[in-house]
């Protein structure tokens, strides 16, 4: 398919026009981190945009263009789905072969060298300031995989699984944006199986958890809930995660309060957050969701297509080696990120801009499409066997994970970019 | 005992000499935000000392005063406890009735009605910007008595509870200074135990958590644990803290991940943070505590005295009756704040100045002694009788529950202040 941009955009880059995600970028020689856009195999400087007046004669694009200055994108994101889609679409028709407004960027190479930057020059960072993080537990098929290998089928899903989404407080300071090491978490562990006394050691089950994440975007007052059906105004976009986790320290810490240090040491995420209006196209029904038949009301919601097809892919890197490990869908989620909201704020708890809303691991029904090595290897007994005689368990110092993800079709595909981590010795 | 100051502080006064905790104030004539420390009844306005000159002669107090014209403690705290002792001890220096410097604020009626404000005239706000807020499960006793009441005395505490400090992240957005109204939250949950179909009501389990709790003033990397003997030097000052808790929403959500939305809706905080080194005349054991012999090294504390003696009380008010419900001490805690940092950062997990950390419930070994009504009413069963014909199973609307808690003697107290939160109808 040919590309409708002046600009060279590769028809299998997940930063099509179609697309248009934004990120926080700084380079070695300019070290202010500012908003980005990333298409093709550029990233389109907003700061220079903004400098270079192309949002001067749009009144409302102007006022607000000051937000492209800031370290993280929370101001951009407080403007609300309205703006974002505004924006979303100036940048479009600047980058369009058929641009509305030819003088401003594709005739203006004077623009173009300050404002189009090489990817591979840029430094992508965590793109906002995250005031708290919640990871769900809505991988319908990791669930019940999960719990058939520690309770085994007849129990496998908890009473309250399919009624509400399940949830719990994440560590924020924790999150980092892909590319940073991630160094083996050290703790306490039982030695073995039924063992009574805990030992301290470097984790021998450092796993991954594939992950689709929402950035809210939009306040809510606390004491009063975000109604499911409005809570799309709240979701500001996507990015792919990468939940971390110890399973030997999960297994001993995790009774009665859940995870806690298993998961505190390193949440990775991709730096371009996908903006809601640019994955609306790729909604579609969730097939484990329960329906709205079987939830309380304040969980149903409008429309039937609540998920999104997003094909997921999960790669591990030895030595250079790429080795892919699992292919699967978030079509296997079964409650969508609106009723997480719903759920979440169902108490009064207060929402704010920037805050990260983790899907839960995603797998698919089949051994190859699984997002963790728990399910993979259950629970370490039978290793996996990727290729070229390589053996895995769980994650080995130097080990790299990469995620990706993207909806759409060559030539429009809307894509997260890496999400990736490279498993570093512990520190001490 | 008479009082050291040339300004009236009442010798039953939270808010001694020996104390001078540090919070953000602001006024309905003067409404921004900026730091203050509490005296006897009045707030020290720290900007209008600033603005006023008094640390002009002390180089290093000097340089940093900007700390207090801003909206949060946060820069404050970041200095380190070196410096927050340098303040604390100036401004203690100014108050004395033998002051080494009687023309700065002694002698200087002027300054005087613009700094030394009545606390009843000032709001309080929450005093820090808080990235995380962890709660542990530090308090013996609940954590007995609530595994008693759901599991049987023979397996009260779980198999890792002795041996690290179990926690679990919640909602820093949540967190509300002392006197905001806590809306009764509404939720998922049984109507009645074996139900198997959860409804959706206000929650009839609305209940309180007594805490002490610890903000963080300095940072570590991540991938870098505080070793247990260095993490006074990562405390800022402690806090009164109340965790409400809906029981009924808790007991349906919480297998597996812990709770979630039975926490996230309000916690309440008292104003003032009491410094770190104010509470340090005030060490003592922790009877319930494992004992290094027990611990594994990352956890051994090279100080006995890892605890603080500090008197605790909870009084209901109704209808301004006002009732004490228990009586305890910090005593009951079994780790220190120390080890809760130790722990939680082993994996390497990075803390930042702002961040909160709870205790967990402390109560006592008797029944006049507890820390939640869960315990006194045996979770509903029994109900409590205060006083007056009065009777309470949970809280009930309008409500006012009051954390109050102080080391040391009159004319040295150095205590919390209220920690207030009256319960308002569901808003929705
Ligand atoms: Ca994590
Ligand atoms: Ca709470
Ligand atoms: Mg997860
Ligand atoms: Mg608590
Ligand atoms: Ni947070």
């Amino acid at each position: 398919m040919s590309s409708p941009s002046w600009l060279n955009i590769h028809p299998e880059s997940p930063f099509s026009l179609a697309n248009l995600p934004f990120g926080i970028i700084s380079q070695q020689s300019s070290v202010a981190r500012r908003a980005a856009v990333a298409v093709g195999d550029y990233a389109i400087d907003l700061l220079q945009l903004s400098q270079g007046r192309v949002f001067d004669d749009e009144p409302q694009l102007k006022e607000h263009s000051g937000v492209f200055s800031e370290p993280t994108l929370n101001a951009f994101a407080a403007l609300g789905r309205c703006l974002h889609q505004q924006y979303r679409l100036f940048i479009r028709d600047l980058l369009l072969e058929e641009t509305s407004k030819p003088t401003l960027l594709k005739g203006n190479p004077e623009l173009q060298r300050r404002a189009i930057l090489p990817l591979q020059d840029v430094i992508t960072h965590v793109p906002m300031a995250i005031g708290d993080y919640t990871d769900f537990y809505a991988g319908i098929n990791h669930a019940y995989n999960v719990g058939v290998l520690f309770r085994g089928p007849d129990n496998a899903l908890q009473p309250n699984y399919l009624h509400l989404p399940v949830g719990y407080h994440g560590r924020a300071s924790s999150i980092q944006v892909s590319g940073a090491p991630v160094y083996r978490p050290k703790g306490q562990m039982l030695p073995a199986p039924g063992a009574k006394t805990p030992v301290f050691a470097s984790s021998k089950k450092l796993d991954i958890e594939l992950e689709l994440a929402a950035f809210v975007c939009k306040n809510n007052d606390q004491g009063m809930p975000i109604p499911v059906n409005d809570a799309h105004n709240h979701i500001f976009g996507y990015v792919l995660m990468n939940d971390w986790s110890a399973r030997d320290i999960q297994a001993w810490e995790y009774v009665p309060l859940g995870p806690f240090n298993s998961k505190n040491f390193a949440t990775t995420i991709s730096p371009w957050v996908v903006l809601a209006d640019a994955l609306e196209p790729f909604r579609t029904s969730l097939p484990g969701a329960p329906g709205n038949g079987k939830l309380l009301p304040y969980l149903q919601q409008g429309n039937a297509d609540i998920g999104f097809d997003i094909q997921l892919t999960v790669d591990l890197v030895v030595e250079r080696q790429v080795f892919r490990i699992s292919e699967c869908n978030a079509q296997h989620l079964c409650f969508s990120f609106e009723q997480m909201l719903a759920h979440h704020t169902i108490t009064g708890c207060p929402m704010r801009t920037g805050d990260l809303i983790g899907s839960g691991t995603i797998s698919g029904k089949d051994e190859t499409s699984l997002g963790s090595l728990l399910e993979m290897t259950k629970n370490g007994q039978e290793p996996i066997n990727p290729g070229m005689g390589l053996t895995r368990m769980f994650l080995e110092d130097g080990d790299e994970i990469v995620l990706n993800g993207f909806a759409g079709r060559s030539g429009g595909r809307v894509g997260f970019g890496d999400c990736r981590g490279r498993i570093a010795p512990a520190r001490t």
